[in-house]
């Protein structure tokens, strides 16, 4: 077994993230993270939290007054907007299109919902109507949604879905991790009640903390079931009537009394996280959203011609597509498509992906996303394919994925 | 409302952070922090998740295989504990000394857990017969016994509790985020079958993940409840046959797999925040768990001298006081000692702490954990203590705090 002292400072090879996800984070948040340490309670650390709920606000383009972080990586603000508006023997409608509609069931599921599933296959999404239809003739408590599926690469349109949900008396949920600010996504004009997402995908921060926007709709609902710990509870509180909340840690009950003026302690707010949280947020709204997500399309765009050039299949509905995340169909004579992908990583330093489930060895995922999505990168990963390509047994036409994507480009620029 | 244009760069004031944690961060661990990122499933990152297991079970001394990080703060590290072990209906025995106690209660009853408390007051702790009788009496399932709780500043003695454990058949916890690295815990000695920790304290690392163990009997206990979300679960896979662990991001079972060979993905680790507890542990281990205990006492044992010879009393048992924070019981002449506490930050630079709950208003906390610990520390808190005492209507004897100080250090210099 190692020894401890064999353990060396972390230095990790230089990578070119072009997975799914995790990406490279953008210089300026890894360097925000080094920023010293506040307490919790600090009336500068409280000012920073306040921050964060303006940067988000816009970020999600929302005027809910309830937008702030979850400790964790983006499944634990899943689990703590799903476990928080459902009560147990709640109908929840999920429909899933792909792997993170399949964790919303399943989260649901353990909140105590009664799920009700319908389904695409992978590399497909839902007319709005068919959610709309099922809605209706369920009518849930909540709906549960993902909007970009990065299994799939997949984004599900939501045009009208708000206004059915109210009609149904439905709350209305998303997980927005793989898809936020690389896409369009306006959470008040959808309609949403409860929407999270993460950093590290276009917004090229860490994994790590979760930013969540409630609706004054979604935070009554969760106010109700408020049952503060005891060892903190303040003397003639009356707890909520609610069904107590099953999980105290992603109880969003109490983490809104910690980020309301109260500050009612509930965590330890993860510090480091929070900071990286705030410059991402900054990085993201000095480029503006409106450019921010133009940059992804085109970088697509590029990517996608560059691939298809190569003479590649391009995987799932060309229509719904997310615009920072790209499926290549493994080619034949690359099998399960993980020999190049080692190629790519060990000699190249570019990390793609592969996906899950039925697509597991079927697809390859190249992300364009946050600080990652620019031209070099598209161009560099183009080379370095066909170079891996050509040694795998596949012989794109020479030089044509690169050219494609220089057009692409060209077109732009004149 | 502020626009988000006006928010600028972080930039908070120089804080010595002598309150209960979250305490100033090593350097070290900070620029740990801005190492970029790699893939989650990246050999070189892979890599230092086993480290990770190698420096934590070091950490904890223990030999458990299964000494991993949960994704969030300490109290993540304790609902991912509780929750897994504890099945609906088990009964789960809970001694409370302060509020980390009720927390572990109220965590234990959110899972399904029938819940029998036993209580001292707050500044006392339990003789651990009195504990092993409970045990005897009840037969619980699960013990979860915070070891030093920081509302109180208290250390629970554990003598003779793991073989009490064993022979009623009761899986024990141990909540140690509080004492950890500042005070002897040695796992496998105690007989322990899981502990969780955070790092925001004597690690001197950031709030944000939590450590933590399990012996071989928690973990098989944990595989039995296993079921593996859809969307990844491999063709054939069979289910645990226990109950369904509630939560599904802090399910020990799953996020087992992540950390195992079979690496089946959970949730995307939160990178940043493994890097800093790979530092974390690195400084820690490269100190020496033996001489970083010892320093905390010294530091401890002058910061305490100083206090008394200034006239002001400690707070609580003196036979179990943790080393590393020290309550002091706050003079009349300074009310609820909040007006003292904010001239020491905006004026000192120096955080101290309040309490909570029969405490709050009745005692400061004061911090000496891990980077802070030092004496360098101890004077200038004394010495600006002293200053803002005088300033609220409390006038300690000359220079007596700074010369009993000096005093302890200098015995040990001889």
């Amino acid at each position: 077994m190692t020894h401890p002292r064999d353990i060396k400072t972390l230095d990790p090879s230089p990578r070119l993230l072009m997975g799914p996800g995790p990406v490279d984070v953008y210089p300026r948040v890894l360097r925000a993270m080094s920023t010293p340490m506040l307490g919790q309670f600090d009336p500068e650390f409280t000012g920073f939290m306040s921050e964060i709920m303006v940067l988000y606000r816009n970020v999600f383009q929302t005027q809910n007054h309830w937008t702030f972080l979850v400790d964790g990586t983006a499944r634990a603000g899943i689990e703590a907007c799903l476990s928080s508006l459902i009560q147990p023997g709640d109908k929840v409608l999920v429909p899933m299109f792909g792997r993170f509609g399949h964790l919303l069931a399943e989260i649901a599921s353990r909140a105590g919902g009664d799920v009700v599933t319908i389904e695409v296959d992978w590399g497909q999404v839902f007319d709005p109507g068919q959610i709309a239809d099922a809605l209706r003739q369920h009518k849930p408590q909540v709906l549960a949604l993902v909007h970009g599926d990065t299994s799939t690469t997949m984004a599900q349109p939501f045009e009208g879905l708000g206004a059915v949900c109210r009609e149904t008396g439905t709350l209305f949920y998303s997980d927005t991790t793989a898809s936020l600010t690389g896409n369009p996504f306006h959470v008040d004009e959808l309609g949403l009640d409860a929407v999270s997402t993460g950093l590290q995908k276009c917004m090229a921060g860490p994994p790590g903390t979760s930013p969540v926007t409630l609706s004054d709709r979604a935070a009554d609902h969760i106010a109700a079931r408020k049952h503060i710990e005891g060892g903190i509870r303040p003397d003639g509180y009356v707890q909520g009537n609610g069904p107590r909340i099953s999980t105290n840690y992603l109880d969003l009950a109490m983490i809104m009394d910690y980020w309301s003026d109260k500050r009612l302690n509930h965590h330890t707010e993860a510090t480091s996280m929070l900071y990286a949280a705030h410059e991402s947020a900054r990085v993201v709204l000095e480029e503006g959203l409106e450019p921010c997500i133009a940059r992804h399309r085109l970088t697509s765009r590029a990517l996608r011609a560059g691939l298809t050039a190569m003479g590649l299949s391009l995987f799932g509905d060309p229509d719904h597509r997310m615009s920072n995340v790209t499926g290549v169909i493994i080619p034949d004579a690359c099998g399960n498509g993980e020999k190049l992908r080692a190629e790519m990583l060990n000699d190249f330093g570019i990390e793609i992906g592969t996906s899950f489930g039925p697509l597991a060895g079927k697809i390859w995922r190249i992300g364009t996303m946050g600080y990652v999505c620019r031209k070099a990168n598209v161009l560099r990963c183009l080379a370095s394919l066909d170079a891996t390509l050509r040694r795998n047994g596949v012989t794109p036409p020479a030089n044509a994925g690169i050219d494609a994507a220089y057009n692409v480009y060209a077109e732009v620029d004149q």
